[in-house]
């Protein structure tokens, strides 16, 4: 049993916290301990380190070792640039077939949070249970609180005949980022659940569903799989990795599954994606007003806003639903409506020339 | 004749760019130069710095005189506390009434702009001629350009039977800051003109005025007086000062005049008090959606931002209307239509214990 920790994101819409230097995985958005350190916390007494792989971009190398030093240097994999989840857990099946060919991979996120670990633990174990027959991928499903716009959803299937007490349920589809009607419909059928990016399967299944769906990637991953281990390695991650397709797990290989290969476990155990700024505030405690301040400051006649500027005194006067952002550098200022657009932002920044701030 | 430069104010509405150890008239808002040094510009070829005095408080002595270095230090009258300008003025009639008992004096705030120097000296000109025979007050009154609520009136009377070429007129009345629906019909009207704080009169009459109305004050200027020059004169300054009446020259003195000892003349110079950083806004270029940013960035979808933040990167996304200021230590997010309460902001981080960044 291996785990695979996804860690490469770009994290754009924690800008400008997060930075394409260091960004949202290796921060520490709650608590003390980064996104990537509580993704590991998490594994605790279910995988060894060992036996735990991170994903992550080459420029990255330096900040997984420094935030995880019981991972081994090999354990660390480096993708040449970016090129999605797809490309990325191909990667890393493509290194743990090597050392087990039937090897289960759980692969997790490194940048989201699960408030009960012990719940979380029990659902990876069911998750375990049911993919290591190699025949079925396993997905977590997240039960919705909210209709909720930015989630991928799973829809949910029939009930697995089985004795466990974590039910395990066919799935019937995956459906993308639905509008504000359909995802208040889905919020109201008691079958469809958020997509968590949580999947479980053997490592020569996942192969073989990514030589069905995605040949290219395979070609890619065949040439590299040859060469791990010998000098030319690092060279051929490369050569290979700029081309691959840029696919999502989700679009590239789930989509395209027959209904039959894919189960998924419904839980609820404090999930969050933390996606945006707005999502930090609810882990913050709020004044009156419903406004979170991370530093210091007075708030005049405000409500809503969610302020992070740990190193200033902030004073806000009359103003309503904002995020604002203070760093060293940069300064952000973005109605919490807009809070997934923060992308745009680091876009227009780019554009006009700031590189060194994104 | 002698000029009369009010440096003592708080500029706490510019906060946090104004601080208590730097208000606003030892700031530069409008290109290099301060405003006290542009306010002494604008004396150049009509009064000497020799007959220029300084009214500020002894904690900005220092600040007054590397910023006008051409002033003659014992022309740095230093109030112990702020006593608002009616004891500002009465301070410096003191000083002056020794060197000259019936000297002219031009009173002028240091933190104004005036676009069209060579108009305001005109209109100072024409001001001494009729203040000269110590009978009456002069002032200068702006034509109203908006329906301004920030601003007290004056009420212009009948012009006066001269030859001159810039009219001077009667007073009908001052009036305090109106509410809109007022000042919309102070703007129909053409007899109601901002009171612009500059006033012109005798030191004479300033200091019989003072006798009259306010006896309270007339009496610590008499002790202040009779030890100028002496060894114990810092000392009575600060013996005297906290207790003197805390009034404004309009409320203690104009206001209390009868109509035919204060003349008016009306003047169009593009007179801006820029009482706040909404009006700093007019003074700056703006983008097609009316945002002003002093620093660099990038405005998405974004209107009437008025953005002040010279040492960072600032990005804004889906807000409209704000003032944002980034200091060193602090940031103020304030609605626009707040800009006049930003004194509220400052006692408030006061109360909060804030006192190092006020």
């Amino acid at each position: 049993m291996y785990a695979v920790i996804l860690a490469g994101g770009t994290g754009e819409r924690f800008w400008p916290l997060s930075r394409r230097e260091k960004p949202k995985q290796f921060l520490s958005l709650l608590g003390s301990r980064t996104m990537l350190q509580l993704s590991m916390d998490r594994l605790s007494g279910l995988v060894n380190p060992a036996d735990t792989y991170i994903v992550t971009e080459e420029k990255y190398r330096e900040l997984v070792l420094q935030q995880l030093p019981e991972i081994p240097l090999e354990n660390v994999i480096c993708e040449y640039c970016g090129r999605d989840t797809a490309a990325a857990v191909g990667l890393a099946a493509a290194y743990i077939q090597r050392r087990d060919p039937e090897g289960l991979m759980v692969v997790l996120p490194a940048d989201h949070f699960i408030a009960d670990i012990d719940e979380f633990q029990r659902i990876i174990q069911a998750a375990v249970r049911s993919a290591c027959y190699g025949e079925w991928v396993v997905t977590v499903g997240i039960r919705p609180s909210r209709p909720e716009t930015g989630y991928g959803y799973i829809q949910q299937g029939e009930a697995l005949d089985n004795m466990e007490d974590i039910p395990v349920y066919n799935t019937i589809a995956f459906h993308e980022k639905p509008d504000l009607k359909t995802a208040l419909s889905y919020l109201n059928q008691d079958n469809y659940l958020w997509n968590s990016g949580m999947f479980v399967w053997r490592v020569d299944l996942l192969l073989r569903l990514i030589a069905q769906h995605l040949p290219e990637l395979n070609r890619g991953l065949a040439s590299i799989a040859e060469n791990i281990g010998t000098e030319r390695e690092e060279e051929v991650v490369r050569e290979v990795y700029e081309d691959l397709p840029r696919v999502s797990v989700d679009y590239g290989i789930m989509e395209k599954c027959s209904q039959n290969q894919v189960l998924v476990i419904p839980a609820s155990f404090g999930w969050d994606d933390v996606g945006s700024w707005t999502a930090l505030g609810r882990y913050r405690e709020s004044d009156q007003d419903s406004n979170v301040l991370e530093g210091q400051g007075v708030f005049i006649d405000t409500r809503e806003c969610m302020v992070y500027a740990p190193h200033k005194v902030v004073a806000t006067l009359g103003v309503e639903g904002l995020i604002i952002v203070d760093s060293q550098e940069s300064l952000l200022v973005c109605s919490k409506e807009r809070a997934q657009e923060i992308k745009k932002v680091v876009e227009a920044l780019k554009e006009a020339g700031y590189q060194n701030i994104i």
